[in-house]
């Protein structure tokens, strides 16, 4: 298989872009893609384009793509996979980039969330990310669902609803340099505490915010790396996996069976294990996912979260920091943008670029996990090529 | 790169399947795929997937794959491009199958459309696949959209609105053996010019009907092909082409550049032109379509469509016949079906067990056009191996 490195990465501010729309948001990032290009890009080499975008009601995303960029002579695929569609988007990249059929790909994650002060995409987007049969009629919309996952884990493993602040304190702090996140002040495990609640165990500060943004990679082949940069960020592994979609069908709630899949998938094509990986982009919609995510991960062992980061392992200074950029729950979560934000970041930090820079970390990986905890998807990305 | 081969194929009955959902309808067509495969499979060699969906209503897209077939080891990957979707989803899975991640990969297109006699997604459909901001409002929805470039064409070319009545009385006499066919019934050029105007030049019998189906097809890896079959198809060329979304940005509405950037693509990667297509499928959403189709897909000269039809070429018996199967016209079109079960006929045809089969064809095409002509892929599919 054909080695993939990314060789560029840019993307617009995580906020509440009320006077911007889609096709505002996508020219942004890959304009500021293209500017971080070190040896240059012209914009004709590239040669196709994967997209990904969960909510927008904007119409035909593929062609919104092309067209806003004037990239009419391209092919642009939509991936969409519910909150796992970014790391989605760069895992179909990297195949058709492996396979020999284009040797520059673009990949873009958008999604314009926030209409206006009282209306939002959220309950498109809930619907198509669930059994609407089921789940959906029940209310089982991402707080509630994510929610029935927390609360069991807090009841089996030694984790308390202060180890899920920490999460949201730690992740406000990593928001705090960088320029792009939604969130940049920091809380108290006590205003975490006495948030108003949204659906128990979390309050309103365990919650990432809506968002809307757009972010964007150049995906290239190892034959053309060195026309671009001579500091390229290699595509190690790609991973997707999936699980029962309803929750009375979820055997175990307090593990994501989807996450440990994708990991294993990574893990197996980079060739290495969670032990190689210096730095982290975990999925923290909810301050709880982040906890079981390094469970399922292989960072901590099982119920071994809640003193993984009481360690501090995964504040950045610690082992492994773990959203260093501030997460979903601080730099902001725009679903379609989000895995390929994540990628945006961790080039940053490999290449020593970064906002929060964390020293002498050479291999990371991104994670998603959404579709009521029925898909995640995750990239193990390397300064060295392995 | 590493050459992909179609070793079974399978799909639902195209129609008005009210009683059925698409829980149902995914499983059934990849049961008859899996019943295809001569020398069997084992459901678990299946190591990935890629869904093609538009616009069913019933959530999550990769998950409902997944759960409905109890796939739930393996990735599966929501592609939506559109009415381009089917052939796109092709497209995914043979990247990813030529760089060698995997060796046998499923790909289902399916769609759930019409929800009860009164009632179907067709207005989210069309809220998909086109701008919002502007095309939409007007009522730019497909009919209409499409009738612009009819209109147009009828203008500037000799074909005349009999020439539109021929195909559709071309593609309904070819669905006449076809069980899986929605209109197995045959119609005349009076029938055609008289039916109730939908939008003009096209009456109701220039219009694609709406339809529920699913169609599934097994991708595998040169490697592996011979444990399966000893008469694969192979996957010769695949291409996608995009064009401006808005119909005020189309320089010129007889031509679907979308189309000839898609079939350039195809053509390139398989090392063929047109002339070597003996028999095709082409996206007859509405009569007209086909024909311009006929000249982007360099079956004949600009403005030669109303001759060549005219002639008898295209239908069956003829030298290069058009929708065998009935076509989107006939066989019925689930959007994000149509592609895969275009693919699922050329399977059929070039293996000699078609219904309405065409004899000593080696080489064909399938071609989806959509997103208001926006996007286009095309598959080119051969018995040899080239």
């Amino acid at each position: 298989m054909r080695r993939v490195a990314i060789v560029g990465a840019g993307m617009t501010a995580f906020k509440e872009h009320f006077a911007l729309g889609i096709k505002d948001l996508i020219p942004m990032a890959v304009s500021e893609m293209v500017a971080s290009v070190d040896k240059g890009l012209d914009r004709s080499d590239i040669q196709a384009a994967w997209f990904g975008e969960l909510t927008t009601t904007d119409g035909f995303p593929s062609g919104i793509l092309a067209d806003s960029c004037d990239l009419l002579d391209i092919p642009v695929t939509r991936v969409e996979n519910a909150c796992a569609t970014g790391n989605d988007a760069v895992r179909n990249a990297t195949f058709a980039v492996a396979s020999g059929a284009f040797d520059v790909a673009l990949v873009v994650g958008a999604d314009k969330v926030r209409e206006s002060s009282s209306r939002s995409t959220f309950w498109e987007w809930a619907k198509l990310t669930r059994d609407v049969a089921w789940d959906y009629p029940v209310g089982l919309v991402a707080p509630a669902n994510f929610a029935l996952h927390a609360a069991r884990y807090l009841h089996e493993s030694p984790a308390t609803r202060e180890h899920l602040a920490m999460v949201a304190v730690k992740n406000h702090k990593h928001a705090l340099p960088n320029p792009k996140a939604q969130l940049r002040y920091e809380i108290t495990v006590e205003q975490v505490l006495s948030a108003p609640m949204v659906v128990a165990p979390f309050g309103l500060l365990d919650c990432t915010p809506q968002s809307d943004g757009a972010a964007a990679l150049l995906i290239v082949a190892e034959d053309v790396v060195d026309r671009y940069t001579d500091h390229p960020v290699w595509v190690r592994g790609v991973g997707l996996g999936l699980d029962r979609v309803m929750h009375q069908h979820k055997a175990d709630l307090t593990t994501f069976p989807a996450t440990v899949k994708a990991a294993k998938a990574a893990y197996a094509m980079a060739g290495i294990g969670p032990a190689e990986i210096d730095l982290a982009e975990v999925h923290d919609c909810f301050s709880a996912v982040e906890l079981i995510s390094y469970e399922d991960l292989g960072f901590t062992e099982r119920f071994g979260a809640a003193a993984y980061v009481e360690s501090g392992a995964t504040t950045v200074g610690g082992a492994r920091p773990v959203n260093a950029s501030g997460g979903l729950k601080a730099k902001g979560h725009p679903p379609g943008a989000t895995g390929v934000a994540q990628c945006v970041e961790l080039f940053e930090q490999l290449r020593g670029e970064a906002s929060n820079q964390v020293d002498g970390a050479t291999t990371a990986l991104a994670h998603n996990i959404g579709g009521p905890t029925a898909v995640s998807a995750v990239t193990v990305l390397s300064s060295a090529k392995g």
